[in-house]
This record gives structure tokens, C-alpha cells and sequence, in this order.
């Protein structure tokens, strides 16, 4: 018999995922609320400085950690001044592994919430470290279970990892929860890593990053959700302490050498005055969608959230078949589940959808919750 | 004393570089010979291009491994069927990473050329690998040192790295020589990952790609050099195996989601004619610039190589002490021990720089020259 050549032990768990089937099963031209993205365009006023830029620079390598002027702007988005402690990435995905893999060795345990964004596990994994997950109880909003959080912890925690606003929940820590989280992080001297992909989408009030923190906080965000530009490849990881990006700059370095260019550029614009403004409007956007979703399921209970664009909706029945039954029928939705066991019998709904398909993938999502509840209750 | 949070064990050895020293003693306003990308305007066509996508197209994410009309296209450029056996990548740095990480454990020995690109022991040693190195015999044109090769081999070893055309010597191997990599690796059942990204930039003769070889191989490469675009993150690991690429695509989707997608599009672009007769436009402008360096330096020994745009010229004395003085002088070249050993006494020239500052700096290099054989010889 032939010998192959074998993967590495730490990726044999890869599979295809099981959202990935659902999506399978979805006929040509559902209507697709189960994306990570927002599929709104992005703001023109970035496209055109792209096109300015196309004609005046030649976009060659930046520094690892990007452009300095970027880096500049990031820290001011925080408030804070520029000490070398920011490290511009390939979207938020690439900060985030390259913070995984600055600081994990092998059977180091990694604290994840559960529900939560699925590449955390998914991460640590793929380094060897060991998942322990807190619970947050969908029986009170999903809030942070203080005691299942401070049992998590171990002789051999090495990181915590949150986000905040959640995906995919979309509700935010209170005071008293990130109180408890920042001060058990610092007494047991475990980094905290934040990601803050969807602060500013917001509904009421934008969430404070945890970058404030007087503790080992290294914060991860990106423009993907807060200017649409989900293919610009555009994230960051910052902390107040520049020895603890340090390392994330050296290992980026050898991921992927720097992030577009291009990119990098325009996030210069992104950070302005107007970019801002820009960013702003497609949170309006997602707010006007958000309302439809609520009148046209009134009587469902949807998790009274914080951000979006992501609404998270109790269907009570086995999630997974629901969103498999669903989208059979031309809607595909995340289930709950697939975040962690605690999210079982909801389902994830991506309100960021061009309008004309969202309003038809609601007619189809309706139409089967009713069938559901006629069936089931 | 306060406890530090500590980084992993396999990232400690990540220290600033020599290279980083040199550049840190030059002068501003130096020119520099010692870059890895060239630096002349990107081909006019795809920047035209990148323009009217912008104007047409919302560049969401793609994909994990690429848009699939650029997987068929690049397959095309290496005349063959699209199979599912391309990952398109954040350049050729991340498709080494992605490969690296996808086929190492711990322990597993790694064989790369002494000289060679540097990363390649790097990322090797970030996964805890074990490097073996053979030699390229400077006295024979950096030619394989076949016991060497087979010497390097031992139960251990998962993969040998080769780059073809090489960094930093340019020289290709020889079909005797690729027929003895090939076979080795065949036999012992090893991954041979073979780096190509300098492959359009030839003198004469476009090499072989390493692709058309029956037997456990990846190529990578990158329309970094090929097309002048650096700074846009375009890349890709490719196979004659589907399976050998399949956990690539795993890799990629945690390390970065996926490649650019205005890159991926403008990628489209200069795979077709008039992109690769653009590709052909840079490669006459180094062929320019080669012939200007070897009448400029008529009298010192140049290697012989097989493509651009790297020169590697013997300056017989400490490599390192000589990059370090020329530097303080204005004009920057790598020493070649950077590489490996075996390459003591050598510097790397970059050629494809622009044509003011070139003049300017291979002066100074001249007048050094000059000065240190008054002295040495």
C-alpha cells in the first residue's frame, strides 16, 4: 500500500463544517442570512480615495505592522497615543490567529463563552491548546454565568477570548460582568483578548472597548463589519501594552509579510471624520432593516440585543433540522448550536442583506416559523 | 515581581534581524539594493483594471481558497485542469506558512539549501520543525551538492523546501539535478514544497515548473515579482494532487478567511496576454538593468544566474562587516552569510530598482569597492 504523506497531527479535526451542509441543501438563489458579512456596498467615499490612490501610489510592501500613519490613526480611534502597539493584519482573522499563535503552547487551556464565534475554538485547537468553555445563559438574555466563568479557570489557562458585542447573539457585556472579567483575567495573570469586530454597530449605545482596562488586554477589530469591506482585508490587534504586541508583529510577519496595501490605505479614510459618517450610515441601515425583522416576526421571540447586524431568534424546536428544513425552502439562517450547546433552539439571522432579497427571505422564514408552530405548538 | 504574560516556547527565538541592523546604519535618502520586491510601477493595464472593478463589483469575501474563475486561471498558466488543487493565498508568504503549518509536527525535520531564502527556516522552526541543510557549493556556481542532498535525509524528515529560481542567488537547478530532488523525495515518501515565485523573471529561458513532476510536490508563487504587485497580497499554492492542497484550504480559511478580493479580480487580469506580455515588459526593464551592473562592475565576479532580479556579487571579504560599511555609505545590499554559510563573501543586489536612485547607488557600491580591494588586495 502507497504511503501518503500525513497532515499534521494538529489539523486532523478540520472537517467541513456542518454550516456548510446547510447551505448544501439550499436551492440556487436563497436568500442567504446565515453570511458573516454585510452585503450592503461599501461607502463610496472609499472607493473613490482607492481610485485616487490607484493612480498616485505604487503600493508596494509596508512595514509588517503596516503603515504608520495607519497605526497612528487606530490608536487615535482609541483615544490613545501611538507607542508601537497596534499591528495591522489581514482582516481580524489573521490578528486573532497571530495572537493565538504569539502565546499558545500545546495543552495550554483557552476560555471561550459558550455561544460564541466558532473560529476561537477552532484556533486554539489547530495549536493544541484545550477549549474550556463558560457558560452565558440563554435563560437571562445570554448573560455571563459568573460562576461557570470563574470555574473555567485553571492552573493552566493561558488566554481568555471574548466577543464583545457577541457573535452571535449581538448582546454586550454589562459593567459588573467586564468588571468580573477584567479583574479575574489580571489576579490570574491570563491574557485577555477581545474582539471587537462589531462595536461600532451598535443600537443604542456604542460599547466601550475594553482597550481602556488597566489589565493584559489585547483588543481585535477590523473594517469588515464597520465600513462593508469584508474583501479589503483590513483588521488590527492594539493593546496598551506594547510588549504584547511585540511578538504578533514578529509572527505576522511571517503569515503573511503585511496587509494589503491598498487596504491600508483607504482605512486612513475609513478612521476620518467623514469615513466615520460613512460607517455610520450602514449602521442606520442595519437599523431600519432590524425594525422590519421585528414587525414581520412579531410574536417570535427575538433576544433583545445590542449590535448588529446579527439578530438572534428563539425557533424552540432542534435548531439544526430548522435551519436545514429551512433552507430547503430557500433561506439559510446559522443555527444556534453550531456557537455552542447553550445556543440550542435559536437560530442566527444576518440582517445586513440587500433589501429586495431580504424582504423575500423573510416572507419564506415566516412562512415556515408558522408552519413550525402549527406542527409543534 | 509581577508575572509577564509569557509568549509560546516556539516563537522566542524570533529576534530583530542582522538585515534590520544593516538597514538601521544606513543614512536617509540611501539607496536600497537589499529590498525583496522591485520596485517599478505596476503594470498600467491592471491598475486600469482594479479601477473599473471598483466602479462594478462589491468585493465581499471569496471563496477560502480564491474565486474560482482566478483557481481555473491559474491552473491554465500551469497548463493544466482545474481540480481543486490551487489555494489562493496572501501572497506567497502565507501559502508557505498555510503548507508548512498544514503538513508539520513538532520534531519533523525540515530540508532547505544553505543558501537559501530565509523565511523558509524560520517558519519551520515557528512550528517546532527541526532544519537540515544542504549544501549549494559556492565554488561550483551554487550547484547541488548531491551527497550533501542525500545526506540530509533521515527518518525524520516531512518536507524539503527548495526556491527555483533561487533567492538569493538566482541560479536554477539544472535538469540532473531537479531529476535527483525529484526521485529522492519520491522514494523516501517526502513533501517537496517548491517556491517559484521568480520564476518569469529568467534571462534566457523560462524554467520548468516543478508542478509537471509526478510525485508529492506543491508549488508556490505570487504575482509579487512576476507583475509588481507586492503590496497586493496575491498568491497561491498549487498541485498536481487535489489532497495534497485540500488541508491548505482548511489552513488558509483560520489564517485569513481569504486573499484580497480586488487582488484576486486584478489577478484575473494578469494571467491573460496582454497581463503576461506586461509580466514580459518588467522582465526586458531588469534585463536593462543587469547589463548596466555587469558593465558597472566589470572585473568583480558576479555569479552566473538563470533570472532576475537578484545579482550575487562576490566581495571575498566579510560579507556582513561589508553590507554593514557600505550601508553608512548610502547604499544597501544583503550579505549573503545572511542566507546560509555558505554564501560568506557574498552580497545580494537588487536590480530592480528605480533608475535614479540605481545609478546613484551602484556608485557608491563601485567607489567601495574600489576602496576595499585597494586595501585588501
Amino acid at each position: 500500500m502507497e504511503k501518503k504523506i500525513e497532515i499534521a497531527e494538529n489539523i486532523k479535526f478540520l472537517e467541513k463544517s456542518a454550516i456548510r451542509k446547510i447551505v448544501e441543501a439550499a436551492p440556487a438563489n436563497s436568500v442567504n442570512f446565515g453570511l458573516g458579512e454585510i452585503q450592503f456596498p461599501p461607502p463610496r467615499y472609499l472607493i473613490d480615495h482607492a481610485k485616487q490612490i490607484l493612480d498616485s501610489k505604487l503600493l508596494g510592501y509596508t512595514h509588517n505592522a503596516g503603515l504608520l500613519e495607519l497605526r497612528e490613526c487606530i490608536c487615535n480611534y482609541y483615544n490613545t497615543e501611538f507607542n508601537n502597539n497596534v499591528c495591522v493584519s489581514n482582516g481580524a482573522e489573521e490578528a486573532l490567529f497571530a495572537t493565538f499563535f504569539s502565546y499558545l503552547n500545546p495543552d495550554d487551556e483557552v476560555i471561550i463563552a459558550d455561544p460564541t464565534f466558532l473560529a476561537y475554538r477552532t484556533i486554539a485547537e489547530m495549536l493544541g491548546a484545550k477549549i474550556v468553555a463558560f457558560d452565558l445563559d440563554a435563560a437571562s438574555n445570554f448573560s455571563l454565568n459568573k460562576i461557570s466563568f470563574q470555574k473555567a479557570f485553571s492552573k493552566k489557562t493561558k488566554l481568555v477570548v471574548l466577543n464583545n458585542p457577541s457573535n452571535p447573539t449581538g448582546t454586550c457585556f454589562g459593567k459588573d460582568e467586564i468588571d468580573l472579567i477584567v479583574k479575574t483575567c489580571a489576579e490570574k495573570k491570563v491574557l485577555l483578548v477581545v474582539d471587537e469586530v462589531y462595536r461600532e454597530l451598535f443600537i443604542e449605545e456604542r460599547p466601550e472597548s475594553f482597550f481602556s482596562h488597566k489589565a493584559d488586554v489585547i483588543c481585535i477589530s477590523s473594517l469588515s463589519k464597520s465600513h462593508c469591506l469584508s474583501g479589503w482585508r483590513l483588521g488590527w490587534a492594539i493593546s496598551n501594552q506594547p510588549e504584547l504586541i511585540e511578538p504578533i508583529i514578529k509572527v505576522h510577519q511571517y503569515l503573511s509579510t503585511c496587509a494589503p496595501t491598498l487596504s491600508q490605505e483607504i482605512a486612513l479614510k475609513a478612521f476620518s471624520k467623514t469615513g466615520m459618517e460613512e460607517s455610520e450610515k450602514i449602521r442606520q441601515q442595519l437599523l431600519t432593516n432590524r425594525k422590519i425583522v421585528l414587525d414581520y416576526l412579531a410574536g417570535i421571540n427575538i433576544l433583545p440585543n445590542k449590535s448588529l447586524p446579527y439578530l438572534f431568534v428563539q425557533v424552540e424546536v432542534n435548531d439544526v433540522k430548522f435551519a436545514y428544513e429551512l433552507a430547503k425552502k430557500g433561506a439559510i439562517v446559522i443555527p444556534g448550536s453550531a456557537f455552542g450547546a447553550n445556543a440550542y433552539g435559536w437560530i442566527r439571522l444576518n440582517c445586513g442583506i440587500e433589501k429586495n432579497s431580504f424582504l423575500r427571505g423573510l416572507k419564506i422564514l415566516r412562512s415556515y416559523l408558522s408552519f413550525i408552530y402549527l406542527i409543534d405548538n
